[in-house]
């Protein structure tokens, strides 16, 4: 193991978080809110920090790039540091006070889950506000991507962080060159951005709102300004709007690239693409006839907040337009499960990706050929590309250490004296980084009544989930620790 | 395909079947409750079935032996037609009018699950009440297994019939003289059925009761002839009894003909056998100690009813002796996590088997030392045995279905208006073979208020569970019947 390497890159990641700090603090600056002296002081904290490992991390002897563990210990940690920091603003201000809260804050920004301690969003000052919500916009695409776009690069091991954080099984689609991909991946979360601010803005919605309903679209966070979340405007058409932009942020970025230079038949023809707007008009008219039955005897009123809610839960961005924890069980369970769903690869979205969902299919159907035909030999294909045995592992294993994880996390909350549907909504909620629950942690609540343990563990949940659990295992495996 | 093979092997099922019927015949004529007629019809009529199924089948100009896909069509279609005209008896005799319901009592019989669909089990005739327990013994080890024990040897085919009806994923230890396994394995569960007859008649239960209960503990089905179940007696040594002998019902048996001659040391060896302990152990205490704090107040009473419910629920029996529905969700998840485990492979049980359990914990270990050192070759060990990678794939793949069709089943009965927790636990306690639930089928409750179309279709999953789902899915695959 090479630290020296570690070091230094978790040192840039620190600089690179600090100038992220700007932007809030100039929101700050401009709102007068007395929240500019934490953003400057945790902006300061951070870079000091930052150099500090950075030059710490020179002294190391080796001049090595980055490999195979370096990758996984760059990544783990990465995350976790970048939280411990991000939390700084909240605390130090005193917006939030118990650290162990501000923490939760700042992981389930960078993770992009949106789920809050905050029983009262809207008496939080303006800057601070827009810095937990600009988390969501550093997590969504992956903040040492983000470093990767900008950084010199820094070797073999890069392409692993890279596959660390970004999301889904493959990443066939991208380049070798990862700081070209990074840097692509980068152009297009910014073309979205910026179209959404611009629609929105076009709608009616005040720029400062605006901003943040984009970052929390795109990264696909869901963290809003308002304690109703974008149920405090009461326009449909925002929520449209809102609800358009998150379909567009669960599809894999890597197609829009495709369908930028032309290529459009790519997207059309990708089978995940494709399985997704199924799942989601699928999900969308069960509900829609579920809820209009159950609560709003009118179509267009249960359409829209079917789609504003599919879409919200499946894209893992956790706004809400209505109590959706007053709808049907049957309306319930599908959000459940779409929580486990998620949306595409290699977009900002959580969850399981739709990917696997197709490759559980596969699966199972070798499986059931390999038991009639015993002797045949079995190819795996999707669409054109044939799926190596080695993918339709990994994914067997990682569906069944997800489960393993949600199984046992539960049952920790349920010893606390949970109910079934509070533990199990809380543990879905998190660990596939939504952001929003049932009963105890449904719309109207959030998580500021867990005990400190209880927060402490559900952060650990975002971030294996947001790093598709792999990562952060493996640094605790005795085996990578080994010689 | 050879179809007059099939239509004989049936055929020699349903005089099986016909024959077995004659204990409640005569247990009907004891009692003179009117149930004598209908039992004696039902014979008739299952055994003339019999013999014309036999005779159409030798009509076939082939005379082959049975063959891979001859097994898969045999056992499929052997056990609904086993239920079909099991139920007969209960439809007959007016006892249970509807026959979507007396289908559903046979297949909840056969299977082992013990679901009911009696709101007042006590006014059932005892002949047939004895036939519905029965039905619990001849179906927990295999009703094709007995069958095989009987009769002359049917090919090659005969291992898979074996393997689809014997449970858990691996049978190397059995014999490929498969005749002389099914003769021994009844041979130790006729031993441990006489052992627990004996042991509660010398407790004080009368011998009818303890037929009863016995066929549903070492059959792990659970039906009792009394409303409150086990409860009924209020007896703690009557429920120590049963608990004890759920645990050695839940053990594989070819372990227990191994330690009959002599061989005591494999047992206690076993790993899967150590895990069972474990998770029971594990399982007693966690309950134990939370319903005593939360009911209870009583040390003693708290850790009966914890090992009765546990055992109950673990081996898939399905008795009790309170209302566990009234315990705190913690408990209530245990237990619900539980139905999935069952116990060991090659018991009576149901569930996914506690081997399964032990085979994803080698699954995920594998794939996350694959990803530390990605060049290594990995073996994985169970014991001293190697690990082929075939049944982790399969193992995989079976954990797979086995979600999608619960998630799949749960959201159907959801469809109808039920709450999460009754649809969740309707179709684990059938998938799983268990036969009770939480909420609308908690143990004071039963499942006469379900839908035809949900019973017949609970009725699959008791069918699913108890096949191991591959042999019914194969039955319905395009690929089967190809050529």
């Amino acid at each position: 193991m090479d630290f020296g390497i570690v070091l230094r890159v978790l040192g840039l990641l620190l600089l690179i978080e600090s100038a992220s700090m700007l932007p809030s603090f100039g929101v700050a600056l401009y709102y007068h809110q007395g929240d500019s002296k934490a953003l400057l002081f945790s902006m300061v904290t951070t870079l000091v920090s930052g150099l500090l490992l950075y030059f710490a991390g020179r002294y190391s002897k080796k001049r090595g790039t980055v490999r195979h563990k370096e990758g996984f210990l760059i990544v783990g940690l990465g995350w976790i540091l970048a939280s411990l920091f991000g939390a700084l603003p909240f605390y130090l201000s005193g917006s939030i006070p118990s650290y162990a809260d501000a923490f939760f804050e700042a992981v389930s920004g960078f993770t992009t889950t949106g789920a809050t301690i905050l029983t009262d969003v809207e008496a939080i000052p303006k800057g601070l506000l827009f810095w937990r919500s600009f988390t969501h916009w550093l997590g969504g695409m992956g903040i040492l991507v983000f470093a990767m776009a900008l950084l010199p690069a820094l070797g073999a091991g890069s392409f692993l962080i890279f596959k660390a954080e970004t999301t889904g099984p493959t990443t066939d689609k991208l380049t070798p060159r990862i700081r070209e991909t990074a840097k692509m991946l980068y152009v297009v979360y910014i073309i979205i951005t910026l179209a959404q601010i611009i629609t929105l803005r076009l709608a009616g919605m005040s720029l400062y709102d605006s901003l943040i309903h984009t970052f929390g679209t795109v990264g696909t966070g869901g963290f809003s300004n308002y304690n109703k979340s974008v149920g405090y405007f009461q326009n449909p058409t925002f929520e449209w709007i809102i609800t358009i932009f998150m379909f567009v942020s669960g599809v894999n970025f890597s197609l829009y690239y495709d369908a930028l230079h032309g290529n459009i038949r790519t997207l059309l023809k990708d089978r995940e693409f494709r399985l997704y707007i199924f799942l989601v008009l699928m999900a969308v008219v069960m509900i829609a006839i579920n809820i209009n039955n159950a609560v709003y005897h009118d179509l267009g009123e249960s359409i829209r907040q079917s789609s504003f809610h599919v879409l919200s839960i499946t894209s893992t961005s956790g706004f809400s337009a209505v109590d959706y924890d007053l709808w049907p069980d049957f309306s319930r369970m599908i959000l459940l499960l779409l929580m486990f769903f998620g949306a595409c690869a290699g977009s900002t979205a959580g969850g399981i990706k739709i990917i696997r969902i197709l490759l559980v299919l596969k699966i199972i159907r070798k499986e059931l050929n390999r038991l009639i035909h015993p002797k045949a030999v079995l190819v795996t294909r999707i669409g054109d590309k044939t799926i190596p045995d080695e993918t339709l592992q990994n994914t067997s294993s990682f569906l069944l250490l997800y489960l393993v994880i949600f199984l046992a996390a539960t049952i920790i909350l349920l010893a606390q004296g949970m109910d079934i549907l509070s533990g199990v909504s809380a543990v879905a909620t998190t660990l596939n980084n939504v952001g929003l629950g049932f009963n105890q942690f449904g719309p109207a609540r959030n998580f500021s009544t867990l005990s400190d343990f209880s927060k402490v563990l559900l952060s650990m949940l975002m971030l294996l989930g947001r790093l598709e659990i792999y990562t952060l295992f493996i640094l605790v495996s005795p085996g990578f620790w080994k010689r």
